[in-house]
């Protein structure tokens, strides 16, 4: 039997975050006050934001975002929210571009399924993309997000892109030097992609 | 240049969290009210808990956890905060008696490094492991966490045991029938180490 939610108190609002403290009845025990950190905008099945590994002549995109709440640095894949009534794909597209300057058409957008962050904590779901074959946009500003009002709102902690080979990435998650959850599950799902990809393209030649 | 915390108030804490609202200011642009969710208890390097992934005779442990914020069941590895002053290596091995059952030996525990679960919001980091060759402690009681006094309690939402194959696993954490962050990355590292333990110590024979 899953617990019964008896009471729920919003302690917290901001543009993007509210966190609730719920009373909770389950079999034999409770719990008084579980933090529940729920997005603002979330569309069907939690489903709250994107993440999307930007590829470019076979090397891989990643940011070296800030991150404030771990008071350092963060290799990171392109993430961001879905806008209101924006397909989850679109809104991969739009990022990786807004983040990166990189544009991917939608052919060569692949899903890599969804996530959930910190079940305990958040209620959120995330959706992974592989946007292949990417192409620089000179048109684009990295780091410029259009803000609501359409003027130009520079993202906070917003790191520069680098572009790196795939055994770099590959090495890079393996041995912790890439910690961000979303970025590490998109990278190991997308070597798996590539290589049932490339064994499928690839003639057999062995015997 | 990293933004400078300006300003932090406590906006709600409970006996595992302390949620603040902290203003930022950056280079051209500031933040009011960013939402920091922290541990209470953390050690160095903000780690703050483990996930374990036993596995006896060739199959997997994993729990089938009900999680309030998702309002849904999750497959997830054994996970657990540590305690005060508490080795990770024991930990890891102290949550996966308390709720599998299963005992691993210290010398069978294999650190799969470190994770953040969402660094935009979370001041936490996870350190992950593989428990190799675990086997049923007839005298531990699955799911009987021992409480701060002593007496038993019973963890809300956590489910029992199911054992599965590796393919099975496989299969589950491409497919996205697991989304539990922690648990796919421990995964996906864990079957890396173990094709290349495999590699390792297992004779040529192909040429």
């Amino acid at each position: 039997m899953p617990p019964i939610l008896t009471s729920r108190r919003l302690v917290y609002a901001n543009s993007k975050w509210r966190a609730y403290a719920d009373d909770l009845r389950g079999d034999g025990t409770s719990v008084k006050g579980y933090l529940v950190v729920e997005p603002v905008h979330a569309g069907p099945g939690m489903v709250t934001g994107v993440a999307v590994l930007g590829e470019a002549d076979g090397r891989f995109a990643l940011l070296h975002n800030h991150r404030h709440p771990l008071g350092q640095r963060s290799w990171e894949m392109v993430k961001g929210f879905i806008d209101e009534g924006e397909n989850p794909a679109d809104a991969a597209r739009r990022e990786l571009t807004e983040e990166t300057g990189l544009v991917c058409g939608p052919e060569d957008l692949v899903p890599l399924g969804s996530f959930t962050p910190e079940g305990a904590t958040m209620a959120a779901r995330g959706l992974l993309f592989l946007a292949r074959r990417c192409r620089p946009d000179i048109a684009a500003t990295p780091g410029a997000a259009p803000g609501k009002d359409g003027a130009d709102e520079i993202e906070i902690g917003l790191g520069a892109t680098t572009l790196f080979d795939l055994g770099t990435v590959e090495r890079m998650a393996d041995n912790s030097e890439i910690e961000d959850a979303a970025t590490l599950i998109g990278i190991y799902r997308a070597l798996a992609w590539l290589k049932r990809e490339c064994r499928e393209t690839t003639p057999n030649t062995s015997s």
